[in-house]
């Protein structure tokens, strides 16, 4: 019989998470059925939703997470052993499963056999992370060449590409994130062209010297003040793609948080803000990762992460990622 | 020699207009020269826009308004003396303009001959609160059939077009006012589903009730807590189209004054929200007259407005408005 290890969401969140809100149990795995495959967790995702979503996850439940798993034994002939898949699986080392959706995520699906790019890439830059960056902001902003783009988060996961997409596109790219090495980073390494430390500098002083025009996109991951500032500094026609609101997650009622917005702004600048749940555009995933991947291979997008060795670890990364502790994707190596 | 009355722009509002904030005075006006023409006000046009545009507007100016004016003499042969125009021309009895565009506003415009409506309609239903209504709901919110549509500011001069256009489309149409006087015109004449005074009920709880199922479209006249609670009701790829937030014009920064609202909903439920300056569909007017015009002729759209007698009580007329006192368009008959 295989035994799995869970993180079990234990206690309701109180801010930020603390030790005793997860407990690491483990678990007696059934054998598999007709249709089922056992596979074992490779890589786990760790991503901000995870917080997001406590209030629809029930106390007693496996903490919610995407993983990378390698098929043990397979009664389930799209899933062949020894092939890999990304499934949402939870934060577990093994998995009966049968490939099928659940909570309205994504299916398991194969990962392909891919020489020049790590398997792990497939929780980030060519799985959700990298859905969410491709769709939540050419298809929400509908950016131009030559218009000022602002992403906040901008040294996350999504955040990194959202910006080198933006360059891409020939836009003007400001980054914002809490740490000047984040910033080194970003300008040197992925070409953004500002940045803007939000915990040591005035954002609204900054943008009104390097955006003197205007912000004419702004892909917002953070919300509260940060998007109230911005709000004020978008240009006429302005367009905010809201793909999370990062800083009132950890407020108790995070999810009815408000935040002062000026909203006499969305009339007089004719401001679009629009929020999106990247499955909107599921029929379309193949080509956000067939151009992402392209756009790696051509060397245009670079990415980073950050690795937490051992299951037993996946809190730290967890609490790590919220902290604003991870340069690009959070992901934990079982 | 020609005098005009004019309300200056006297004094700065703090909060409501009070008497002094405007003074009436009178001016000579010079003879007209080729390309103008002389013409009477004969009525003035009353909105909300005149309150939240007093910062742009010079101190010891004319108050701006749109009016429909006879014209008495012209030296342009565009505008041919007995005709009416429709012209951007302040709140005075007599000008001399030579039809061209001011402060990004319209030109003035000839009014067609119609016999079946009458001329001030020009400043409402087939004016600038027409074209509001038509491209701000239909653009924005995009209505499909069977949709549920909340507008706010519901009985004044834009909402109560949305309401009946969105009916038109096969919408379920809530209106949203002050007194259960204007429920019931919305109800009995114009055809609105439902109604609630936002002044003797709690909007949430009433919204619970008789919007189950969320709400699709929200055509937003007034912002501040009535767009937060809003925000919460909306269905999943709600769509918010902000004309004005006219709660807050008389606040004292009213530009920028903070509304707090839930911002994660945006993510959670996909929602847009856009603001609006009617003149980005210029272009269309055409249609958006055209339109409203066959819906008067076919009964399916039907107006109403309050009209105050009389240039000198065009300040009652202003603060009426600004107190919701009108019941569709005011205006003022010179």
């Amino acid at each position: 019989m295989v035994k799995a290890k869970v993180f079990i969401y234990n206690k309701e969140y109180e801010g930020l998470p603390k030790e005793g809100d997860l407990i690491l149990k483990e678990e007696d795995l059934p054998p598999i059925e007709d249709g089922e495959f056992l596979a074992k967790a490779v890589y786990l995702s760790v991503e901000p939703f995870m917080r997001s979503s406590a209030s629809v996850v029930p106390l007693g439940s496996v903490l919610i997470a995407f993983q990378i798993a390698k098929i043990l034994e397979s009664k389930n002939p799209d899933f062949p052993v020894d092939r890999y898949v990304v499934g949402f699986f939870g934060c577990r080392t093994y998995t009966v499963a049968n490939g099928k959706g659940s909570m309205g995520f994504l299916a398991a699906h194969l990962i392909p056999d891919l020489e020049d790019v790590p398997l792990s890439y497939f929780l980030g830059i060519l799985g959700t992370p990298g859905n969410t960056a491709y769709f939540g902001f050419l298809e929400v902003c509908q950016p131009k060449k030559g218009e000022t783009v602002v992403v906040s988060g901008a040294a996350g996961s999504i955040g990194c590409i959202v910006g080198q997409i933006a360059k891409i596109k020939g836009c003007k790219v400001i980054g914002i994130a809490g740490s000047d090495e984040k910033g080194k980073w970003l300008m040197d390494e992925l070409g953004f062209d500002d940045f803007i430390n939000y915990k040591t500098h005035d954002l609204d002083e900054v943008l009104t010297q390097i955006a003197p025009n205007g912000v004419d996109c702004y892909f917002d991951n953070v919300g509260g003040k940060t998007t109230a500032i911005l709000i004020k500094h978008m240009s006429d026609g302005g367009r905010i793609s809201v793909c999370g609101t990062m800083s009132t997650y950890n407020e108790k009622d995070g999810k009815s948080f408000p935040t002062s917005l000026p909203l006499f702004c969305f009339v007089s600048k004719q401001i679009k803000m629009e929020g999106f749940l990247v499955y909107k555009w599921i029929d379309r995933f193949p080509e956000s990762v067939q151009q992402n991947l392209r756009w790696i291979q051509e060397g245009k997008l670079k990415y980073r992460e950050t690795v937490t060795e051992g299951f037993e670890n996946m809190f730290q990364a967890f609490l790590g990622m919220l902290q604003g502790k991870n340069f690009g994707k959070a992901i934990v190596k079982i």
